[in-house]
């Protein structure tokens, strides 16, 4: 049997060119990576001189302290248990039992985790839909502000921006909105921990005053997987109730070698990694510009800024549909596997998503833009020769037509049967049920299943999207509460 | 000023040998280390064909089913969050909101996080006390019978064995009546994943009818911090709880370089590590004889098997009482730091650990016995010299006297104010109070502070000690409910 480790050294001399996290690319040949010596080596415990991650005193706490000065954060902290344990934290840690928050409904699953674990009331802001695109776009300044009028003691507010498409909302008029109702705003920045490194990205979160912002610093800067960041602007939290929550989420043994993994990241961005990023935005903005002149594949492109639900983009998530073209996501992915080794971040129903970050080199840029162009040559000869009609030409919403009608912890505790999905209309879910990635639910516990969303998940799993959450992994069954 | 990377390669050049976790040694001139490569060129994320730890269906299905089978379980989970995280989940997967547990007093704090979350009613199992050194033992069958009786509706237990020092309590005998009483018996055996692999350490939980086993693997075996296990005996817990859990606590984006280094860790141990463990367990026991010679110094040895709280030992675990002596924990720990260049684990206020592991040498383990034998030697030449009547005579015990009287999770949502420590008696501790390591509370939120705490508390403060949780660092405020 195939071991992992043996896979993995397979997998680190295959060829195949990573525009998936972690941001580091593997680019083991690189300055900054390639002296990092054997990893055993600097993976230590808490020994005299090298301080307590859950109870700072000496060069740990400087190290964050550090961190908060450089993202201009009162307070920041690492995380070695990646974003989601900042997310739980940063929940439990505004909000008493029982509360309510208002949370956008395309957040990552750990905020529901938070919610389910805080027995939270969750009022879900709805994202807007590129209708383009079919995909989500961000959340409206105007869409919030209707809630806190409708809703009378929200605790929290918890949206995500960037989204996993790189989609970004106005945080600035959020947090504004959320400060006149003396609420604390929380951004999950996960995917938007580069923001602040480069001159064509979107400000970041923390800038635009967000109270509470967590960052995954794998995703698209050069650190290991599961390390993050979490900051915090005080006035509208108590840093010590977040604190409280990210020593119970975080192991008592946190590694070492993550800690001095992000602090070197860090350190890195904010010395060589920024003159590095300067260039590859310039390759980035060619490349972009390459890839919008496509003729069937279609760029989530710049021009769509300030359409609803596109607030900013991020450049560096370069997301490709093929509506309209005789290829869905997955055909699309596999091409560019199978034909150009390149392995991309995800495939929905009709579109691509390639991560692409500060460690990427011109090379590789080059290769996905030759790849796609190529594609989309071939995409258009086809249609010319087949008169241009057929395939794939409606994409698949990614909406989320959810109603939610008891709270998500009430769902959890009680009984359930299961039901064919089929025949589960008008019936409560007792699962959450969700496309990984991005792991974003299509359906919370205690909402009500519509037709439209069995609909939904019918026409995904015929697609072979990855559908998670039901215990019944064939997605058959669901159950009910 | 210095940065955590480079102190982290400074240290691992210092030539000071590490009798502490993690169980790898950083010995990477080890043929099972010094082939890792580049940590970064493993690093990756849930690409195609290296399937998702949180759904598992591909090879890390396959692998953590070895890793059941090798270890007698019906079921084992690969731990990226630490062993914390998978104490919050036993705990909160094998009980209801509100419910009642019985947890040993010398548990982990990441057990009373769990009871907190669930907003459980703990009731407290007490660790007899080894007169001889002061120190906790472990936990004994009758003792918890006793409570069985006492109390209607029981949810689940929960133990640790062995405890940080190595003491093993009676788990099959435990075991038992739990399930006589129909409830599951969690077993934090975070310190004992070597157990399985010697033929001189105690028998595993697992092989003694524990129903939830929790592991550290970097604690004993050579894998990195923050790994560990989690394995299931079904019959009296449902696991697809537990697993709900595991997937709240910890990342959605977990580290391979983690997942291969536990199952490299594990294969290992089943091949070459195995014949190297027999290797280590002779040189160690030669070890232990001779210090058990020791004429000022004392080891807490094999001898105590039997005796109150003792139902077995970890020779792994050196733990060396002064008691009586002229030097303290601390005096004893720097001694051998400064003048012998060994890094032991921890220390108290009479006692000092150090941690082997099948990783040790010969030549590693032979300085130790050098060392400490030199200092008892210089010890009984220091009270012969002076009549032999002074010093520190008699030890510090690690008591827990507390009683508790509302439960954990009330005394955490009360309102607070701070009293000084010294006129806290009879007041409701609001926080934690314990010593780091080993991080088993000495005052828990909701339990009456007594006079003897306050002078514990004193004395440890005045001895040094590293008191952690209370929100005044110095230890002179409490905050109480």
């Amino acid at each position: 049997m195939e071991n992992l480790y043996d896979k993995l050294k397979k997998n680190s001399k295959s060829g195949c060119y990573p525009f998936h996290m972690p941001g580091h690319k593997r680019m083991a040949e690189h300055p900054f990576l390639k002296d990092f010596p054997n990893p055993y080596l600097l993976d230590i415990t808490e020994i005299e001189g090298f301080d307590n991650l859950h109870h700072p005193e000496g060069i740990l706490k400087s190290s964050m302290e550090k961190v908060a000065s450089i993202y201009g954060a009162d307070k920041s902290y690492y995380l070695v248990n990646g974003s989601s344990c900042g997310v739980l934290s940063a929940i439990c840690g505004t909000t008493k039992y029982g509360d309510t928050v208002i949370m956008g409904r395309n957040c990552h699953k750990s905020a529901y985790h938070g919610a389910f674990l805080n027995r939270l009331e969750t009022k879900y802001l709805y994202p807007r839909i590129i209708e383009e695109f079919g995909i989500q776009g961000g959340v409206e300044r105007d869409d919030l502000e209707a809630m806190l009028k409708a809703y009378e003691s929200v605790s929290a507010v918890f949206v995500v921006s960037p989204t996993y498409d790189g989609v970004v909302s106005d945080i600035e008029s959020i947090s504004s909105v959320c400060h006149q109702y003396g609420i604390p705003l929380i951004v999950d920045e996960a995917h938007g921990a580069h923001f602040r490194y480069g001159d064509t990205f979107p400000r970041s979160a923390l800038e635009s005053g967000a109270d509470v912002v967590i960052q995954s610093l794998h995703k698209t800067l050069p650190s290991f997987t599961q390390t993050g960041l979490l900051h915090i602007k005080e006035g509208y939290v108590d840093a010590e109730k977040i604190e409280f929550y990210l020593q119970i989420f975080q192991s008592s043994s946190p590694s070492y070698l993550f800690m001095a993994g992000m602090e070197r990241c860090i350190t890195f961005m904010e010395t060589e990694g920024k003159l590095q990023m300067k260039e590859f935005e310039g390759y980035l903005m060619q490349l972009r510009k390459k890839l919008e002149k496509m003729k069937c594949l279609k760029l989530l492109s710049g021009s769509l800024r300030g359409s609803s639900g596109v607030y900013d983009l991020d450049g560096s998530k370069i997301v490709v549909s093929s509506v309209g073209t005789a290829v869905n996501g997955q055909q699309l992915m596999d091409t560019l596997r199978q034909q150009y080794h390149l392995e991309l971040e995800m495939w929905g129903a009709d579109y691509v998503t390639a991560l692409t970050s500060v460690m990427d080199t011109r090379q590789g840029l080059k290769r996905l833009e030759d790849a796609l162009t190529a594609i989309d040559s071939a995409l258009e000869g086809d249609m010319k020769a087949e008169d241009g009609d057929r395939g794939n030409k409606k994409g698949l919403r990614q909406e989320i037509p959810g109603k939610a009608c008891m709270p998500l912890y009430e769902a959890h505790v009680r009984e359930k049967r299961r039901v064919r999905l089929a025949d589960s209309e008008g019936l409560v879910s007792g699962e959450y049920i969700y496309l990984y990635p991005p792991g974003i639910p299509l359906v919370v516990p205690g909402e009500i299943i519509t037709q439209d969303i069995i609909t939904t998940i019918i026409s995904y799993r015929e697609a072979g999207l990855p559908i998670q959450g039901l215990k019944d992994y064939r997605g058959e069954w669901i159950q009910v509460v």
